[in-house]
């Protein structure tokens, strides 16, 4: 079938079912991800002979076969994520706010799901379940396009999830795949106006961009994460020293991770060389600015366009400022409005960063990669929503949702 | 110059004006609000004289010329919105939420502006000063882009408010409107990604279909409003035409008017006639159903497409239908999940209805025409949201801001 008639039937279906799953109860929605888990252990054979296929086409990087690769553990880990998720409150018994009119109506503003998700992704065969996990639960049907090269794996777990679905009598169309990993299905859910409510890319930066460009469907988008960490002259020396190893390289490879360290003119002869030598023992290469190769000038020089580069890897952007107004100035030019940290001792210089970062996540004497919804408590995330508007930062259960109004009269018209 | 790069250029400016705002305090931004107000005024002979120039140039109907001419009084109406929306609480001062995590960080979920919000607007000239003061107390930026009728009066408009912000000490650069009200412009808005962050229509469904089909930039849509009352066997008799009547015919026009009346076919027989007797007192004619015109055989005969009309019109789609669920269902098959009544006293159908609904609005005993930023005790609205993420309803300060978070720590870092 023609990927758009078979996306238009597909969205029709999921908004079928979405509503049916909004309209059940909460233990109908954890009896499903109960089900769907105990349904991923069930097809264990199928669901690795599945992956086995993908692997043996596969023909790339070892990294991306490592993550391609599933193993009964990955399975099992799977299979657990579904009932953590289970047992995370319910989103949707949430009333945001209740307040009564002096003509006596009473409006209460309630979460509510969004609708229809499509999810597009290239990453891990483990998104899709985790995705499809963390709309079950918000009540919200999902639509899933995983890259080519999982495409045996995603079809596998979708069956067994379907399964548990089905199990639990909600109806299967909650959770669909793509029939098959072509682009036209791409560009079908980009132009599904009207039949997806909401597209969430999860993948490297060329996706993510196309996403936006071309989608005619509103967009949770994740992508860059271009973070600072500024060490201010107040900083305490074994604290900035502590954070800065830790948001560069605990793992390069998160959208959390720091990309440049900004550094005061005051505190950087005596600093920047110990923090160069931690980062070093840990394997981090440096692009470093004039002022910062003065202080140690065995340093890569950096070129213009290396602070505006998310490295995503063992390298690290460093300029040295004049206090905390710099810093901003710095930030507000090459930053992504992601995750930015500050190490101070001084509150009043860490309130004014504060407030003077516009990003979706300033942090306080803390390491960047706390940006993730494990993190903040939200028990799962399914990206970290780097727009402006309806989510900002880790994107969990709450953030699926949106909300409506009920308004309780007792005949009260308008004048 | 270009449409493109005057877009550009003023979105840039708006940018940096708009930080600006951000970190100012409140009292900055409603002490620029009233030196607007004291503006408009000081400007009127100028701005009337500008309206003379649009009011001369136009050749459409009466009813638009009537929204397109200002007077005295409606320019002091304008002076004395920005002053009420200067004493409406911040939308900034908001902590959203905030909580401490095990490891001692505190995580705190705070509301911030949009950034730069892009309106296009056909109506009224009035409609882009109320919209200035909404972005301004809400600490954004605006490029208007207003209908070509009116654009000396906008332009005229803008040039006051821009008084007021410079002489509070404001950069005007914080309200700025398109150079002329070519169709290049609108482009360029739409094209805007990076630039603008979010764009508001409002005006005529071809326009606001345009912007959502067309749009670079997320977009909060006003579209259609295909709203419903039903009448439940249970409603009470007097209640019930106190509400279809000012459901319908208080104002036809606005997105809140109800545009079909469902009727229990229990009651049909009885309260029927008298619904409509009550409606045709009004001026309002009727596209009924083959039930409908058995109880009351001079209706007008519906056509199919009568049920997905908006008619904003004196004109009443009717349907009879068996009991809640039908409803629900003609409601699903025919609604445009914007605001959607039930008048029964049944407290357990209120309930049922209330649930199965998707409407931004749902209202129990109560006028559809309460759909509506006032009504709810927003003080003023930009408009309607009909998109399911970010915002739905009433859009008022509130739904200006976005959040962040703040990420307080002691030294944390991530294991």
């Amino acid at each position: 079938m023609e990927a758009t008639e078979h996306l238009r039937l597909a969205a029709l279906a999921a908004r079928d079912a979405g509503h049916q799953l909004a309209r059940g109860s909460e233990a109908a929605r954890n009896a499903a991800l109960a089900a769907m888990a105990h349904a991923l252990r069930d097809g264990m054979r199928e669901i690795l002979a599945a992956n086995a296929l993908d692997v043996a086409a596969y023909h790339g990087s070892a990294a991306f076969l490592d993550r391609l690769t599933l193993t009964e553990a990955r399975v099992e880990a799977m299979a657990r994520g579904l009932e953590e998720v289970a047992a995370l409150p319910d989103p949707l018994q949430r009333t945001l706010a209740d307040w009564t009119r002096p003509n006596g109506l009473r409006i209460q503003r309630i979460a509510t799901p969004i609708g229809v998700i499509g999810m597009i992704y290239e990453s891990r065969p483990n998104v899709g379940a985790d995705a499809s996990a963390l709309c079950l639960k918000s009540g919200n049907a999902v639509i899933l396009r995983g890259g080519s090269d999982s495409a045996h794996s995603a079809k596998a777990i979708n069956v067994a999830l379907q399964r548990g679905l089905a199990a639990s009598g909600l109806p299967p169309a909650c959770i669909q795949v793509a029939p098959n990993a072509d682009r036209a299905y791409v560009a079908a859910m980009l132009a599904g106006a009207g039949l997806l409510d909401l597209i969430i890319p999860r993948g490297g930066k060329s996706l993510v961009e196309r996403v936006q460009r071309d989608a005619r469907v509103p967009v949770l988008a994740h992508a860059e994460g271009l973070n600072h960490t500024y060490v201010h002259e107040a900083a305490d020396p074994a604290m900035a020293r502590r954070i800065v190893a830790n948001a560069k390289m605990r793992r390069t490879g998160v959208c959390g991770a720091t990309e440049t360290l900004l550094i005061d003119r005051a505190v950087a002869p005596s600093l920047l060389p110990v923090l160069v030598a931690d980062l070093r023992a840990l394997g981090c290469d440096f692009r470093a600015d004039a002022a910062a190769r003065d202080i140690v000038p065995d340093l890569h020089a950096a070129a213009a366009a290396d602070f505006d580069t998310e490295w995503l890897d063992s390298i690290l952007s460093v300029a040295v400022v004049d206090g905390v107004d710099a810093a901003l100035a710095h930030i507000a030019a090459h930053g992504s409005e992601h995750t930015d940290a500050i190490v101070t001792e001084d509150a009043a210089v860490a309130e004014h960063f504060l407030r003077g970062v516009d990003s979706a996540v300033a942090l306080w004497n803390a390491s960047t990669q706390f940006c993730d919804g494990g993190e903040f408590g939200f028990g799962a995330e399914i990206g970290i929503a780097t727009g402006r508007i309806h989510a900002r930062g880790p994107v969990g259960l709450e953030q699926l949702t949106t909300y409506r109004y009920l308004v309780l009269g007792t005949g009260q018209i308008r004048p």
